[in-house]
């Protein structure tokens, strides 16, 4: 049935930079969609006849690698049967050698540059993680009209666009599911089911490690030290927690969701960013007082500036969260992106956002999309950036905010800090007023209306040079209410 | 820009057939590639230069379909860069001419079939719904290679085999994210998103209808003939509600999901079905004391079968939802699909599963892929039937089941009544026994653990025949628990 075996010229790389040009080479052509011919017929019959075997490489074998190989090697005959054709491990990039994997030693290499370039991989999964040398073994593999499957949420935010660039000129794929919330479908409803729509607003819970630690300070009243230290004991923290406890794991999504949702490159030194070190046990407290919860947002916004002009909002930061709303009863280490657009209204996408398994499941969704391309002759989903819309700086966003402050317990004080924010127009929605044990004063909470933020910077600029108001405790924004 | 402007052989139909062959003409390949270039270069860049106009036929002009045109109009340029091609209405087939649509008349004509056969259109959106002449009409338009997108659940649930066999032959596209759960993403999750693992059970509250019913009985205590009124007010409910409380619109939602989540090709005819009418308030108060709500759940499982083979149960009733699942607080109109797969867990996916703007937001997104793929010479997902499993008979499916009778209040009638479950080794999780002030007697309801639905119905059988129970007023299952 295969009779182009040995023969497809579309795993080498020699034509694959003349497949993107209309006027190429006819040989190129042919080879291409008889192959796809063989993958026809194999799929819509018995599931007995299959294409030629299609090259993978695996780069990195570390939680997610080891899955990723795992369920290749237990499912391969129900791959075979999706993908129209089998698909082999060329080989596996790892960085120590001598450690024993369970796979056939002659598969692992050290050197990722020579595995992608092999004339036998067509599809590269990128599990390695890091910048360099990754991004250039990512480019290589591209350039090489080899489709590259990856996780690598950080190398994406920094460089989809020269990553995107390099798949269109090779009419390679370029798939990356499992970057952003691990097994949740958010990328591809992102980019396909809402193409035809305007996106209003991504806010999501992407972060397992923060959520963990905010869902346990919740539920258990711990401060934000113990909860941390649990985390760590349990494995949903690293030893060093900075990367996901200050926002940065966050960011990244946050740049790879705005640049899908706006059709705008977003990196992530575009996205405004806090970590979740200085919410304490007490906000927690007062954010139930107002009923809410207290979560990491990663938010993408469309704003309206000054002038008229739609822009892009990316920013992380904890946020209050009424617990009416959907995001607020996602707990511990689930993950969940919660989408407004023009036409589809409100939608959720829940699940799990981390774990070996649920990103390896992410990573095989797209390898399997990515062996039908190859199979026949399809085209992943393109690189959009025609909006290119300006980023929105954090001044500019307006969010309700909650402010707690500890204050002198005298007559007039509560008359003197709303002054600060009626003369800037920010509007007070509640206040709420507590005898503070831990010193002699009290503890002022308050919710405002919708407010710029440069308003409420300067509102809490003054208020710390107020003599009635000892220290400004915490500022967080309240997310999802329409009020 | 466009060197090949009214060139581009694969609008016509002629070509068409042969793009699927692989030894065919080199010119349909050439002019092909031609024209995916001039889309390269205008999708990378500013978004000025456009390939050729794609031609778009509109089927029906009813809620959806008003809101497709619309929204065409009103996005124009947004979907032409996200295209790469602008996107142009040919026609809209109705049913009646003379009706004001505020769309220039000579678009509408009452000839569907004359209006996808026409060689300036592309790609056919399908929102007439009905079965005939519809697929006829369909099936002209595939079979000349024109990329169709449909909302017509009821036409997928019993011929998706013949469109898919007919799509691939032409290579052009069927698309049906609107076909189940409006502007929710399912579809493409599962047939790409979970392409590489292996879906364990679907479970949907897919009819927004039926969901507005059971929420308000929940919420209000009404009967369901007072909810039923109050929906078929609000514009929930149809005139003629038979197609959504008794469940038919949900099975023909479960044949969809079945047969993509398990890779088999499922009918309407093959899903067990059950509807709403006969939950009663006592039901919902019943359930609430269990902890639970009651939902319309469509339901398409993986079993093992008596002889250790996997099989397909698709099934649709009402069931009991433990509160704490996260189907039970998706009220109203709302619709969410909840998913367990092998690799990725539990998922789930919420939004509105019906109305006219988020189901044409789920149309739009399916004509976006489509076009993109003509004018980069793409290719639409295929159908994938090859695991062809057996359909498991609702016999051999194990629930929790939910059962409530009438009873003569006297000693012994639980130790009667507990027998005829334990003689077929239906296990009794919970009894609650009411005074039951309608009757001289008293209201038994149990709840028992996992059993093959062949023993329950067995044992629902003897209770009958008892001279204790005067009723078996209610059997509901439990779904959603491990016990």
């Amino acid at each position: 049935m295969t009779e182009l075996k040995g023969e497809r010229s579309d795993g080498g790389s020699g034509t694959v930079g003349e497949r993107s040009d209309g006027g190429s080479g006819t040989v190129g052509e042919r080879s291409d969609g008889g192959s796809g011919t063989v993958g026809e017929r194999s799929d819509g019959g018995s599931g007995t006849g299959l294409g030629r075997e299609l090259g993978v490489a695996v780069l990195g074998m570390g939680t997610v690698g080891t899955e990723v190989v795992r369920i290749l090697r237990d499912n391969a005959d129900d791959l075979a049967a999706r993908v129209g054709a089998p698909l082999a491990i060329r080989g596996i990039a790892v960085r120590d050698l001598a450690k024993d994997r369970g796979v056939d030693p002659a598969l692992l290499t050290t050197d990722a540059e020579a595995l992608v370039a092999r004339d036998d991989v067509d599809i590269v999964v990128e599990v390695m993680g890091g910048i360099e040398p990754t991004r250039t073994v990512m480019l290589r593999a591209l350039d090489a009209g080899k489709s590259v499957v990856t996780a690598n949420k950080a190398l994406l935010a920094e460089y989809t666009g020269e990553l995107a660039d390099a798949s269109r000129r090779a009419r390679a794929d370029l798939y990356f599911e499992a970057a952003v919330a691990g097994a949740i479908p958010v990328i591809r409803p992102l980019q396909q089911s809402l193409a035809g729509d305007s996106v209003q607003l991504v806010a999501g819970i992407v972060n397992g490690t923060t959520n963990f630690i905010l869902s346990a300070m919740a539920e258990n009243g711990d401060d934000y030290e113990v909860a941390l230290k649990e985390a760590t004991r349990l494995g949903y923290a690293e030893a060093d927690p900075t990367a996901d406890v200050e926002g940065y794991d966050a960011a990244a999504k946050a740049a790879i969701l705005a640049s899908i949702a706006f059709h705008t490159r977003v990196k992530a030194a575009d996205v405004y960013r806090e970590g979740i070190t200085g919410v304490s046990s007490a906000d927690i407290a007062s954010a139930k007082a107002f009923d809410c919860t207290i979560k990491l947002l990663a938010i993408c916004e469309r704003i309206i500036d000054g002038a008229g002009q739609p822009r892009v909002s990316a920013r992380v930061y904890p946020a209050l969260v009424p617990l009416k709303h959907p995001l607020a009863s996602v707990d511990g280490a689930y993950n969940a992106v919660f989408v407004e657009a023009e036409n589809a209204g409100r939608l959720m996408f829940y699940g799990q956002g981390a774990g070996g398994a649920p990103t390896a499941s992410a990573v095989l969704g797209d390898l399997v999309m990515a062996a039908r391309n190859k199979v026949h002759y399809g085209r992943g989903p393109l690189d959009s950036a025609y909006a290119n819309l300006p980023i929105a700086q954090i001044g500019e966003v307006q969010t309700r905010y909650y402010v707690a402050m500890h204050v002198l317990d005298r007559p007039g004080v509560l008359s003197t800090v709303a002054n600060e924010f009626s003369s800037r127009d920010v509007s007070i929605s509640t206040v709420r007023q507590q005898t503070d044990h831990s010193e002699v004063g009290a503890r002022l909470v308050i919710l405002t209306h919708h407010a710029p933020d440069a308003a409420l910077s300067a509102t809490v600029e003054a208020l710390n040079k107020l003599d009635v108001v000892t220290s400004v405790s915490s500022v967080l924004r309240l997310e999802g209410t329409n009020e």
